[in-house]
């Protein structure tokens, strides 16, 4: 079995303990946090660590921990052998060159404390300083997921800003929409079949052609009669985004 | 049997024709198009109309064009008896107070000519001239959905800007980050599943609750880092969206 160590006790270590834990090939051998009382997750109290120095040798070290303190970590971190990888979107692969064996295993994909977790359906985004590391990287992914993807750190930068575009901006429209339909009385519920069906769309079309609504049909009078109904960042948001959907389809206003 | 006629070809008249046609309490009599060859959508050639006088008797007659082209519809359309009813989301109940019994069947959701709809999980959005005519158009509501909601002309309107906001514009974010990811040479479907989590997570949360990233945790440098990536529309976007998250969840740029 390969032995994991898991740094950290937010949302993506909770799941990837969760996930590593039900394979009969990767084996948890410690959990680390500073604040120990955070490892509730772990069932086994012997493989709570809050100290670097208690940690035991394992092939991989896997840091799921805040962006910012990463640097701290890695500072302070003198494993004797094996690979540290870190799982963030935004941090370069060489915050981890100080290791002689080190990578990224980036999971692309939104986590939440309740909701359960399918692991074969995340996107795994690796990286490593050397083909070997990469192909034993690959290998412990492959175990958990079926979307495996090697990912340059531009690559994941751009992926890091695209998630924010499709999952937090989009969740924030959700928001904006759902605080619109309360104030005129109306449950969130009755939006929730067109949320669902403009995704659902996207398993046949690609986005650019599953475009519709008054922007792409240049329907002046509707575009006039929504920016009259609204104000604030709302109208804002409605101005810049008709804009951008006229711009990058060559309509105009 | 009710008797139904409907007046358009496009995609909303389509759907609404194939779910009537199927329902056995429902008898599609007629279907109307100034222009005959776009109703090939209507197997029967006997029911296919393009002239307004020849129109017969009905129970319900269904308005599903444009709605710029209704008034003109309305001005030269005098059916001797039955209901007149459009489906638009915009157009108020009275432009159609010509008629002695009218009203509103809404369908809020995204129609397109390849993918089929299933209705029972499509909100009606319904509205009529007198409680007698609203429990009719409720009654058929209910023979082909299981979402018949009562909505005033201003909750409609509401409900129209809102779908403007979860659906064209969110599939517009989506577009946006499927570009930015082709440009790094990334696949669009390395973003579904986040896309899908996004939507998923509404199940058991509301989106104001479901709110993550950079934006709602004021990591600045994050933020920063994004935009430095952005230019154009992307930059607009990212930044008032950005400020819109903070603003209503009460975080300081």
């Amino acid at each position: 079995m390969i032995k994991v160590v898991i740094i950290g006790a937010g949302n993506v270590a909770t799941h990837l303990y969760q996930c590593f834990t039900k394979s009969k090939q990767l084996d948890v051998i410690q959990v680390y946090n500073r604040n120990i009382q955070h490892l509730d997750f772990v069932e086994d109290a012997s493989k709570k660590v809050s100290a670097l120095d208690e940690l035991k040798e394992a092939d991989l070290y896997l840091i799921a921990i805040k962006d910012e303190a990463i640097g701290e970590l890695v500072a302070k971190f003198n494993p004797k052998n094996g690979i540290v990888a870190h799982t963030s979107g935004t941090q370069p692969l060489h915050i981890l060159s100080k290791f002689d064996n080190y990578g990224v295993f980036y999971p692309l994909q939104t986590f939440s404390k309740i909701k359960p977790v399918n692991f074969r359906e995340v996107p795994l985004c690796l990286e490593a300083n050397s083909e070997d590391n990469l192909e034993f990287l690959k290998k412990i992914a492959s175990i958990i997921s079926n979307q495996v993807f090697e990912v340059n750190s531009d690559q994941r930068k751009a992926l890091h800003v695209s998630a924010v575009f499709v999952n937090n901006f989009s969740n924030h429209l959700f928001t904006l929409a759902s605080d619109f339909c309360k104030k005129e009385e109306l449950p969130f519920d009755i939006l929730r079949p067109l949320i669902k069906e403009t995704v659902d769309k996207l398993e046949n079309l690609d986005p650019y052609s599953a475009q519709t609504g008054p922007a792409l049909r240049n329907d002046k009078d509707t575009i006039s009669a929504h920016l009259e109904m609204l104000d604030g960042d709302r109208k804002k948001i409605y101005t810049i985004l008709t804009e951008s959907i006229q711009n990058l389809h060559g309509k105009k206003l």
